[in-house]
């Protein structure tokens, strides 16, 4: 008999066309494809694991899935397999073989998202896939400051949905830099661990800041009150990225 | 009677799904969009004059077109007005009204173009709708040196496509880029007129360089042969981006 191997993916999917990564009964799914075309190429129904569970038109350009095997196949052969075998909306850029004890979810110590607002007065054809529409003028370097108590590890409670109250709402936040683009306006935030819908609601807040809504001390008020209707309204998916997943082994 | 006014429109597209810019028949076309839009505007139908008429597939980041109108509609509304009735692969960055004779193809004295090729191994989801992927490695410096010979006033004929022999295939270009970005190498082009597939032609020719399979002065012994049979062959329209069209007023 084969033995079995783990195989570790990097994946880019364009989320516009999916009901988010994780599969669901009779939805367009990314892990849903994913199983598909392992299938065809393998001809064992494998389970897929995703580092993260990306919502519903939410994007990603370095997603991390693995999944075992008893195929012959080796590795390196099997991203242009895939590929070949995946909608044009999802693509596998590497595979590499790993220790069989791997586990892309539990392994991972951190993850980068990318959040990308379009600031100008009318929409944008090319990049109406991957952004949020802002018509009115955003200050940037009141973002930024703002950003700074959300920074650490605090009780996000205020940021984040569909919570009972006993869930553990602490996380740590370890980077979140906001940065003027060509046109556009960039929040990429690095934590070991998001609330659902913590990104989302995080430039939410933010965009008040930046609307002149709210002086940038504000924000800090919104964490400490521990209490989701203090907070800004979540923003759309479409501007979501899930840039990279960061594992020890580097 | 209501004063007749010319609107200048600048003017983004994703040319994924389209045939093109000009009108025909039964097709979906941008300046049929266009047309449409300004109809349901203003309620009588226009003729739409466009800078640059581009093929099936090929983007614009900064067409330029215009119209005459009688429409009272101030000029700082048509944008928003337009962009609610366009498709999303569409969009008006800016509406100006110009000098009655302006005309947006006669009128400008030279365009940027933009190719982008995708170097990786793999596909990509993110970037399918505006790269053509080449899978080996590039000599990016052996492309940007094989492009000084396409820069100035040259007989262009080995680079045109479905040109009679009469006609006039003299060009001038005035610069072109070859530069390497994230996974990506783009080649821009400035020039003040372009044979049909010029673009395309001279960049599937430079790629036979990057490639390795010719050395970088066979570009100029390509042009000198005036003969299209020499040149690498065309690549894809995806990859073609018009990026702007320059007018004397600046």
């Amino acid at each position: 008999m084969a033995r079995k191997r783990n195989l570790r993916l990097l994946l880019e999917y364009d989320g516009t066309d999916f009901f988010g990564w994780q599969i669901q009964k009779d939805r367009r799914t990314v892990q849903g494809e994913l199983r598909a075309a392992v299938e065809k190429v393998s001809g064992k129904t494998p389970t897929i694991i995703g580092a993260g569970r990306t919502d519903a038109g939410v994007h990603a350009s370095g997603q991390v899935a693995n999944f075992h095997t008893s195929s012959m196949i080796p590795a390196r052969k099997w991203a242009r397999a895939l590929n070949a075998r995946l909608p044009e909306d999802v693509s596998v850029r590497s595979v590499d073989q790993v220790d069989l004890e791997f586990h892309s979810q539990y392994a991972a110590r951190s993850k980068i998202y990318r959040y990308r607002v379009l600031n100008r007065a009318e929409r944008s054809a090319l990049l109406r896939r991957d952004t949020h529409l802002v018509r009115s003028g955003l200050d940037v370097d009141a973002m930024a400051s703002a950003a700074r108590p959300l920074v650490g590890t605090h009780d996000f409670r205020s940021f984040g949905s569909e919570m009972s109250k006993k869930e553990k709402t602490t996380r740590t936040i370890l980077s979140f830099d906001v940065t003027r683009g060509d046109g556009t306006v960039d929040f990429l935030v690095h934590g070991t661990g998001f609330l659902y819908n913590q990104v989302r609601s995080m430039v939410g807040t933010l965009l008040e800041v930046g609307l002149g809504k709210h002086p940038p001390r504000w924000v800090e008020t919104v964490r400490d009150a521990r209490d989701r209707r203090q907070a800004g309204a979540n923003v759309p998916a479409r501007g979501l990225t899930l840039v990279e997943v960061l594992y020890d082994e580097g």
